[in-house]
């Protein structure tokens, strides 16, 4: 697609520099981190403010080329593809933290605050934001993916942190959406409407997010696990009693040795969980003793304790970077990333029947979850250039999502739909499907955002 | 208006008795708890399953006719007048509880079934559900109100406890939004766009909510205070240290005196908090000593312990019913009841500056409050038959949401629009209310769910 001259002559005079059509640029937004092939869009604006973003909307609208937000680009659903070409507005420069406030536990920021940049900027206030994707991701597109993380189980997604968006809807016209009250009744609720969204609702412009104090104490450790049901059954009955764990991340063999190499720590190979408690002194350490009560009860006793503040961030360091260190156990690969949750009571038996069907695929692949949530990964690594190895990682992901919805689960925990799960949502939605599709075509009657996402045509 | 006769017809068909056009019957589902007069509908169908409400909105859909929800009718700002007439769906029949799963703490439970109900049933397995409006409310309502209560400053409002819905649609037909896992990225959020849409967008006929654990240790206290003020600091000192209280509310001198004479009890007349713990025997420990100290500082120190489960029923019950209590204060008068809520750190402030309102104004008013939210309640006793009464109440009212829109908060915290805040909306959603008009208009394009509420025209 080319873009009309009259579109592209308007934004380069509002844009200058800030509007670029190199090839290089235009490949690096049409890409995210996943399996998915590339489609670059025809132009990239970098934005600054509201009204760069809304001044591109409403040109483009006035011409039906598309519009793709772009936080990051660390999506695994092929979400910022410009399948149909387009217009990407890159929100990375409007990285403002517009307000603090500790009195209120919140804070107003614009769209390209990453998660990392947010918390150094709060750590000299005892305060932190615990929605944590592997990945440094952009606030913006965190909502917009309704993201979450290690710390979901205990603080919720960004479902339950976002008070309130200031959004670009597809005229290019500025809305707000909440508030700061902590809740409120106050008509449809547009703010849960547009997180998850994935930019094909609207663009977001501003967040006010909620923040949580630092705890008083924080206590992490890792243990390994005679077998993957002792780890997870003992995951399954530290949710069931009601302990408020902070963090329960699950580790396969695999993944535990390939971190070993990666970040260079000499954890046993064995499934592992890494556990972390939040509370006041006497809290943590009674939460601690419960779950290490459990763990015992499934054969575990390994414990091992993270008690300075530089092991627990080495430990939740290699936690994080477990998606790279997987990559690496099959150098060029890609990793084809599963997603499924489910409720808990299930999580035992939907993890062990993936696990078989992944050894048998003969590919290489490893596991990590978010297990107090019920959501786990497979990352299968796939040669991207071979299209037998590409169609049988998908057979795989197929089975694992008919297995997570036959369970009562969903087809992402947290990742979403993009181009790549089009399909599943389908399945999963049913005839809600159709509600979504009449809201897409209430809001972006045109469909210029992000088109080809979420809903099937 | 009347019924077109064969709408009638085919209903009284498939209804039966359960269709009634008693006037007493219309009559009383055209009132809910307000001051606001009585609309009461043409015609009442008892619905006892899906199928019976999915028949009645479909066949209403093809005549036009306006179809209202009615759960217990207990909602505050004219919710459930049938303001064009139409058939009202009385949802009380529909009151089977599902499906219990202690293994993953959720419940499935038709739209009927009250807050009580579920929790007498719940009992047993050690579960209970928290949120809490003063009436005992059924869950369909409460979803559709996005109601909280005492218990949401720990475990949040219907928002974050409906896990999925079924709802019936504009058109008759049947969807799923949700469903068991504890967090999906699948598409648009239909569940938190249903929850709070106060019937306008569809017929809420089962929903699957969260559970929770009876906390090992609970204990829970009343303790007067010098001030208001020093109440409510107190409670910003307790929401800004991060304590995890479970309930704490306020109550003003006058409901003080109100709550002794209706329940019998002697607390001293003064601004009261009522605090509740919930943990282990020593986080809950932890947390009392805590909060009592942070009270010492403000110069309280009468903390009234409820060691028994009886007294602590008793002192929540002395709580729920505030309202009642307030009323008897003026035999033969209607409470208007206000819902401001705002950032914790103008509490304070918007609470006294709203006192020192209602005080100059010679009507008699008690306040209560959800005060760990941020939310409180004026409760104005207007002569309803007195009509610069009921001005002068609608004054202080558009006072009390203007401080609360001008110190970052909203008209309404959990009681929702009806048909009383449309204005109070559209001043705090802004070109956001276009948004809700253009779903609406989406997903109900004859405009047949609930007419005249939410949305102004
Ligand atoms: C190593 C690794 C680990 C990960 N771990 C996790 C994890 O633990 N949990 C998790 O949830 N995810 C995880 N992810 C996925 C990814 O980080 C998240 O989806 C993240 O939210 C994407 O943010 P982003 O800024 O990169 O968005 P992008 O990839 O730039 O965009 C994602 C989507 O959001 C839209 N979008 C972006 N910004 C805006 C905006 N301002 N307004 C409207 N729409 C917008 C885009 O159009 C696109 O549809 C991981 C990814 C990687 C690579
Ligand atoms: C004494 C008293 C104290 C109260 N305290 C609180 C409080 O602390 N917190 C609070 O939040 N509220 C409180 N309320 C208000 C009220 O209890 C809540 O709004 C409650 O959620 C209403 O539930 P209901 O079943 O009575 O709904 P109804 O009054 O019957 O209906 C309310 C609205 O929901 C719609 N509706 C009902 N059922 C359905 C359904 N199944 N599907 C779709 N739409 C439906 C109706 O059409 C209507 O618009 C109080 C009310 C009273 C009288």
């Amino acid at each position: 697609m080319e873009l009309p001259a009259e579109l592209l002559q308007t934004l380069r005079a509002h844009f200058g520099e800030r509007l670029s059509q190199a090839a290089s640029v235009r490949q690096q937004h049409g890409k995210d981190e996943s399996h998915f092939s590339a489609f670059p869009p025809d132009a990239v604006l970098f934005a600054r403010s509201t009204a760069d973003v809304a001044f591109a909307v409403k040109e483009c609208a006035r011409f039906g080329v598309p519009v793709i937000a772009f936080g990051t680009g660390t999506s695994l659903e092929g979400h910022i593809a410009a399948i149909k070409g387009g217009v990407t507005i890159d929100l990375a420069g409007m990285n403002a933290i517009l307000a603090v406030r500790p009195e209120d536990l919140d804070v107003t920021i614009q769209p390209g605050v990453t998660r990392k940049q947010l918390n150094e900027h709060l750590r000299d206030q005892g305060l932190f934001f615990p929605i944590d994707p592997g990945a440094d991701a952009s606030l913006g597109g965190m909502a917009a993916t309704r993201a979450s993380g290690t710390n979901a189980v205990r603080y919720g997604t960004m479902k339950d942190n976002v008070l309130g968006l200031e959004v670009v809807l597809a005229d290019g016209s500025v809305i707000r959406t909440g508030g700061r009250a902590r809740k409120s009744s106050a008509g449809y609720d547009l703010t849960r409407l547009m997180v998850g969204s994935e930019g094909t609702l609207g663009i977001i412009t501003e967040l006010t997010l909620k923040l949580h104090g630092v705890p008083e104490a924080i206590s992490a450790a890792t243990c390994p696990f005679p077998s993957v049901e002792a780890a997870i059954d003992t995951v399954i009955l530290t949710i069931q009693s009601g302990i408020p764990i902070a963090r329960v991340e699950f580790l396969d063999q695999t993944m535990i040795a390939a971190v070993n190499t990666y970040s260079k720590t000499d954890h046993q190979i064995a499934p592992t969980l890494f556990f972390e408690f939040h509370g006041s002194p006497a809290s943590v350490a009674e939460q601690a003793e419960r779950v290490a009560s459990i763990a015992a009860e499934f054969g575990a006793s390994g414990f091992q304790w993270a008690t300075t503040t530089e092991e627990r961030t080495r430990l939740w360091a290699a936690r994080h970077t477990a998606y790279w260190a997987a990559l690496a156990l099959r150098p060029g690969a890609k990793a084809w990333t599963t997603d499924a949750c489910v409720p808990i009571s299930a999580l035992a038996r939907c993890l062990l029947e993936t696990k078989a069907d992944l050894d048998r695929s003969g590919l290489i692949s490893a596991l990590v979850g978010h297990v107090g949530d019920g959501n786990f990964h497979a990352l299968v690594l796939v040669d991207p250039g071979n299209p037998a190895e590409v169609a049988l990682a998908e057979r795989l992901n197929q089975g694992i999502v008919a297995r997570a919805l036959a369970l009562g689960g969903t087809c992402t925990g947290e990742h979403g739909i993009g181009m790549g799960k089009k399909d599943f949502l389908a399945a999963e939605a049913g005839g809600a499907l159709s509600v979504m599709r009449a809201i897409k075509q209430a809001l972006d009657p045109d469909g210029i955002l992000n088109p080809g996402k979420i809903i099937k045509d």
